[in-house]
């Protein structure tokens, strides 16, 4: 199993085929990453909420558009978003974000979050992780109780092209360094 | 590939073979499933200090005990250690956090720190990632500036058992719905 092949693979779809849609299978082994996923504490702190009713799909698509960003439309072409909701955290882990001022809960979210596109990439799917959405108007589209917040919504879908971009990222040299911060 | 399958096998240990070394070439590749992880536009905000210099590697170890709550001496066995610091993210992820109210870099850093578990996973290693820790005393010891916070360390090595246990999780129905919260 090469990993490493997989992340390669994994990239930002930002074109999607709205024609072909995604297989409930498919999508129900993407939430199993996620259920399976570490976090501290065990607290396993998100809820996932499937978007595919078609007309809800386009109004919560309307929430993530950002044209002055440069964003396009392709949250519209995707035919399912999945909105990701982080949960109060358990006794411990709240103790414990209390005692060390640190955020578990969100560092949790991330790494379900990525579970959930890891695994579509390995069924052939695209997915873009979007941070940056109207929360308030995708809040009252989804019934999410006020004092809870929508961390991400991830688009999934078939990406209309298959080609694999290369990554532009940091040098090793510039994220690791042996015994001694650099 | 199957990706469910490594997170199956992906588990928190703390029991560790303290006379096998981690090969560096598998180190690397570990590192190098970090430096490929996505993160909110492409901020990368991460660094990795591996510690494999014995002593200090027994001076950090010390430094993650926490007798009281129980946690035993495994950070002592494991034959290496990784810090995980969090750095600034770029403008546009900082404007994004401002104007959104949202920590993309401690999302980031979660997703940095599962990539390298599961790609040791894959290569046969058994991680644990701690967010408790004496951050202070682990910033003195690895020369970490006072305005950067270690979010994680991450133990590396050969378990001492090779059982994979079943993993304790929520139902699929309590973390997961359709076009609703529930």
């Amino acid at each position: 199993m090469d990993f490493l092949n997989l992340v390669r693979n994994r990239q930002s779809v930002r074109a999607y085929n709205p024609d072909r849609p995604v297989e409930p299978e498919k999508l129900e082994r993407c939430i199993e990453a996620v259920r399976l996923a570490p976090s501290a504490c065990n607290a396993q702190p998100w809820k996932l909420i499937v978007i595919n009713d078609p007309e809800l799909k386009q109004a919560v698509a309307k929430a993530a558009e950002a044209k002055w960003l440069g964003f396009n439309n392709f949250p519209q072409q995707a035919p399912v978003l999945v909105a990701i909701v982080r949960e109060n955290p358990n006794l411990s882990s709240k103790l414990g974000t209390i005692l060390k001022d640190k955020s578990y809960t969100l560092m949790d979210v991330g790494i379900a979050a990525v579970h959930f596109c890891l695994q579509a990439a390995s069924e052939g799917l695209g997915t873009c992780m979007m941070g940056w959405f109207n929360e308030e108007a995708v809040r009252t589209l989804l019934g999410v109780p006020k004092n809870k917040r929508i961390e991400l919504l991830i688009t999934v879908g078939y990406p209309a092209k298959d080609d694999i971009r290369n990554k532009t990222r940091k040098s090793t040299d510039k994220i690791c360094s042996y015994n001694k911060y650099q």
